[in-house]
């Protein structure tokens, strides 16, 4: 070992003894007298300092950033004692000094606030992990998954690993392929999660299962995805949907508690179409209300065509904001109308302090009409309503996205506060304009409510499924169901989506014959690990800071410089070239 | 919830109680005026009995083998016990019986010894895991892993994710590729260990990592391997080999102690030389003695040519076995001339418990030449001497496969003893005849003893690594070594492994370029998680019943039907067709 201790662990008990600790250099100071070293480690910062006139005053002089050094010494207590530091109260005069190695000059700071870009960031991403707050980050990770398995294994959950080199699946347009050599022609697919595995295991009476498992997914990346990414994946045998809320609130409930120390309380529940309603996307963020208010029946009627001709005429309502500037409603106003947002425009009507009221749609509504609509919409007097009209789903999409940027604008989204939400009685199904038709709006295993049965041949878009989903803060943390477990229940599931007999024979035969075994009722739910644990950790939704090295948004990994060719034999092997 | 208890739970004190249980039918028995039915879920099996004359009996009579049912009774004591059975004290009397699901007859017993083979056990692997043995296997699995966790967890590694879609490596050639669709004509590649990038962790300043992490490597399939395995990977800093020795004994010790109640003592330690040297090869199974010994000194010079002219001359010997027939010496004789042993021949010395000696080769040496022998190798009377001769290499080989063939014929390979080893000092460097080059025997980030370092260009095949294995009763269970943690070093590694400097660029210009900035000394280990599994449960080395959902030989998973044809747009997108 080259060191007796660590740089996070000496205290004003160990003065007077002899210790060696190894690290990276800091920083050093040379205050003439005296030179001082912050030396660093994974466990904290111990300052180690040398006489000017120590024969290895030189030496210590030489030292550059991230030199890594061992130094033999004795703790001293300081003169300056430095609070902030958990070290702070000794100081190491060192008597040996070793470099264990040098370093060039890091490409950025390796400090919490760093001067490095993305690009750059990356591809030295061992240098950006040394950063504390990316390297807290991951330890934190590490916590979370531990409190995931102390509760599932508590709650009697085998961690059971399934494969990964599988059969492509239905959506399987987006699997990750690998060529096989010992089978020229064919490839295995790269699972998009382990769904159909942990359904065979409850068939196989392993009753209770949970992992935490690498899933892929070759998408066209968006900001915030990456191709693989780490799921807490679970199912239950003899479970009805209850069961399952149940569990895995609890299950997130002691994740809060353990890493956050937290009492997040019992999760309220809300329908997908109250979701719609009230907050204009399926995981709304319940840490403010200004909930969506249908108005159109209030408005309709003074030949504004705008609103009369809409589907839909939606408000919310900015508590306080009556005063907001032309400007203020100009810039607003823009905003909606960008492309992502997609809005014609924006009306407003403010509710002035002095009981009047102003809008930007005076021509056709009187004073008392303005009244009536701020009565509707239980705005107060100080409040400024704001109105997005046009189809109903484009329209409360819209007025999700308005809602949320006032959310932030506002400062209603606080950073220490979390809101849980149960989101139940999704879809079945939703349809795809481009293939003309129905998709599985969970996944195809998912089983939908008895009492829609007859919705299926008559209204199939209508069907509820029994899925559910956690949501907090605005962020959609997992996704889960009731599955199918017959045999032509799950045929017509298939025929559905459109897929023939042939098709899901030869994609799912297993399934479809493993339901004929002897498969229980069963249930389950999976996680996005990599966005627990940033929501968790720093209730933000960005997970490439959770993630020890992720890829860019073009799927490569700018570190190892991949994809990249390979060699020209291996492809030969392959039937590649 | 459709039950209020399992089936392994009910014991005297429910007596009175209504439950509700479900799970499968194992079996029912008809005994005319009752009706019996062994329940079994994951848990184990409780006994439901039917009067004849219960509105239930008909159907109860009806259920077949593997049908899930729900039934709902008072537990009774039962008249006649079953020590045998956790529940054997109590029975349920059914009042309520629902079929949740049907089964087909199972093409083979549910039973721990089934009539299933395995290509069939493969196909319907989700019937095979409900036979006891299989599912306890994984249950057990997830107890190790969890030991695991819990050793390295309380030590202080950090378990950090490292990715799988990566770079292909330097064994490249037995690498699964990946091809990417947002970057047509490149490939990721699937990792064979995460090798590099704990190395990155450790550059990184994380000090202490673990993982048990899926790994992959495309071979032509021996009979126990699988493309796919998983590993427990771990990498500390600062270390030298005897620290990484220490914290793994303990690891290992604390798992055997955990899983199975086992203090397995210090281990032994032994070079690499040592063990080829006594037992013939570099992972001794050290349940029984019987070592090699090298008696080409005592038996030249007799004009025995085979002897005479043989570069080794080895002999065993094994107790208590002078009196082995013709027959059985014959016998032994034609199992080393089988191609996979490839002896010539084979010695024997008989030292007959009346002092005499009796060998095949009595034309050569007289009876005072082998009691010489016999002195020489220690050998009692009432014991057999057998002696192989040839090149040193095959030689030791060849008695290597014949000491464990006899270990196993005379019963000294106990399925109940478990002596663990560290294999010490391995050679850096293995010739490989076949491309006249010298390949790395660990992996080329291994570090070389500095008193070695002056072999390097004189004499590399002699450079010992600093490198260390644990062996398990002749199983070998990890690989480790300290490593390379220098540009310079690493450098002179890839150009003696025949690597110009651009293809190292190419390659491993990520980690070239991270040990410029300031990379510290550090090394690790990792164990083959699958047969560490298999060696801890069952003291066998067969991992394909340690995995859940395995791969036959030729790589396929008979159950998915994987690899196989994709969807043609999918391989168009990738540029495959």
């Amino acid at each position: 070992m080259y060191r007796t201790n660590t740089c996070g662990e000496l205290r004003t008990e160990h003065i007077g003894k002899t210790v060696t600790l190894a690290g990276w250099v800091q920083r050093v100071r040379n205050l003439g007298n005296l030179i001082f070293i912050d030396l660093r480690d994974r466990y904290g910062i111990t300052q180690l300092f040398f006489d000017s006139n120590s024969p290895l005053a030189e030496k210590a002089k030489s030292l550059g950033r991230e030199f890594v050094i061992a130094a033999t010494g004795i703790v001293n207590e300081r003169a300056s004692k430095n609070a902030q530091m958990p070290t702070g109260d000794i100081e190491i005069k060192v008597e040996k000094l070793d470099v264990l190695n040098e370093s060039k000059l890091p490409p950025f700071t390796i400090e919490d606030e760093t001067d490095g870009g993305d690009d750059i960031r990356m591809k030295y991403r061992y240098l950006d992990l040394r950063r504390n707050v990316i390297k807290e980050n991951l330890l934190k990770r590490h916590q979370v998954a531990r409190a995931v398995r102390e509760y599932m294994d508590a709650q009697g959950f085998a961690d059971v690993e399934t494969p990964v080199l599988i059969k492509s699946t239905p959506e399987g347009a987006r699997d990750f392929v690998v060529p096989s050599r010992l089978s020229p022609g064919n490839f295995y697919a790269l699972p998009q999660s382990p769904q159909t595995f942990k359904q065979l295991l409850m068939v196989a009476g392993f009753d209770k299962y949970y992992q935490i498992v690498r899933c892929f997914r070759d998408e066209d990346l968006r900001a915030d995805r990456q191709p693989e990414f780490t799921q807490i994946d679970c199912e239950m045998s003899f479970v009805e949907q209850e069961d399952v809320l149940q569990m895995f609130e609890g299950m997130v409930k002691y994740v809060f508690k353990k890493v956050r120390g937290l009492d997040l309380g019992d999760f309220p529940r809300m329908s997908y179409a109250d979701c719609l309603k009230y907050y204009g996307n399926d995981k709304p963020d319940l840490r403010f209300e200004m909930k969506l208010q249908e108005i159109k029946e209030v408005v309709s009627g003074k030949n504004f065509k705008v609103f009369d001709d809409a589907e839909a005429v939606i408000a919310i309502v900015a508590e306080g904001c009556s005063e907001y500037t032309r400007k203020q409603t100009d810039e607003l106003t823009e905003w909606v109308k960008r492309p992502q947002i997609g809005a014609g425009g924006l009306v407003f009507i403010k509710c002035n302090t002095d009981g009047t009221f102003k809008s930007s749609v005076d021509k056709f509504y009187s004073a008392d009409d303005l009244k009536k609509i701020a009565e509707y919409c239980k705005a107060k007097s100080g409040d400024l309503i704001l109105i997005l009209s046009g189809p109903l789903a484009k329209t409360r999409k819209a007025m999700s996205e308005l809602r949320l940027e006032l959310g932030n604008r506002l400062g209603l989204r606080n950073a220490n506060e979390f809101k849980p939400l149960w989101v139940l009685d999704f879809p079945l199904l939703e349809w795809d304009e481009e293939e003309k038709r129905f998709n599985a709006m969970h996944h195809p295993f998912t089983s939908w409510k008895n009492e829609d049965d007859e919705l299926l041949q008559s209204n199939p878009g209508a069907v509820r499924a029994n899925a559910y989903d956690v949501v907090i803060n605005g962020v959609e943390l997992s996704s889960g169901s009731i599955r199918i477990h017959n045999r032509e229940k799950q045929e017509k599931m298939f025929s559905l989506l459109g897929l023939t007999p042939e098709e899901a024979n030869f994609k799912f035969g297993f399934i479809l014959n493993a339901f004929e075994y002897g498969a229980p009722p069963h249930g389950g739910i999976a996680f996005g690990f990599d966005r627990f644990c940033s929501i968790v950790i720093s209730n933000l939704d960005y997970i490439r800071d959770f993630i020890a090295f992720p890829k860019n948004n073009a799927g490569r990994d700018m570190m190892l410089d991949a994809p990249s060719d390979i060699d020209s034999k291996l492809k030969k092997d392959l039937g590649l070239s």
